[in-house]
């Protein structure tokens, strides 16, 4: 099934909410306030320091996913990149799409590399899918994360070149 | 020479970016705007998310640090930090009190772990400094900060468990 990925307009709120609110509460995969409000989470991930995108399939909103810089300054020109996909949706390519068209929106907005800075080493689906897409494991945190249900893991620091 | 450590107020915002501000138009160590405002600075430094500390030697303040979690959430019990000396005062311990202080404060805050996420890799001082103080370089990000006289140089990723 083909995915169609546009940049997210205020009409797309809802739909975003209702993908990353639940992913937040689950608070398996993302080091964010577990009780964020909606509100937040949507400040959050739509902030005016960055671009937010989302991924339809089948006319339904299925991914969204964010771009900015990693650093300010000297730093501005390594991009960063948060990704969310609605969990009844998942194994269909959303995700895929999404890394592939934020390397090419990112090569277009000048970054010269992606790095991710806390990819939670558990979230196996997610490692494999960026390793795929030529990211590398450059840093690994001991125990930075404190999964819900698993306990202290690993997380880790992800990069490539653009 | 003794340095005396202690909660930054409100009083001491002006000693804070006489150190801050030049240390940012610099730009050598710091993926900070360049140009930042010394206003935008000091909200940077003495953010609401951080507690801020002033080092003073002979009465006068030579270094200022922040303490903060790394991430949110799951993430929360890891402390991040970013330290500044000034120049004129280099040399006289005044970053390896800081330094050594943070990590007690980190532990008093209930931090098990601290984590410096960008530590640029010719700042040679400061990483053998973080490495005496018992980090280790947990992961090297390639290229990722544009040294303003160096060109391209790598930023390390610094850890330490408390």
């Amino acid at each position: 099934m083909s995915v169609q990925i546009r940049r997210a307009a205020q009409a797309d709120h809802a739909a975003i909410a209702r993908i990353i609110v639940p992913t937040i509460r689950a608070g398996e995969t993302y080091a964010l306030d577990r009780d964020l409000s909606e509100g937040a989470a949507l400040t959050y991930w739509t902030g005016a320091d960055r671009e937010t995108y989302v991924a339809e399939q089948e006319g339904a909103v299925r991914g969204t996913y964010y771009l900015r810089a990693n650093q300010a300054g000297f730093g501005a020109h390594v991009a960063n990149c948060g990704f969310m996909t609605d969990p009844a949706a998942s194994g269909r390519g959303i995700a895929r799409s999404m890394g592939a068209h934020a390397l090419d929106r990112a090569r277009a907005c000048g970054f010269t590399a992606m790095q991710f800075n806390f990819v939670v080493s558990t979230n196996v689906r997610a490692v494999r899918l960026w390793e795929s897409l030529g990211f590398a494991v450059v840093g690994r945190l001991p125990g930075a994360f404190r999964h819900p249900s698993l306990g202290c893991v690993d997380a880790l620091v992800m990069f490539r070149t653009l």
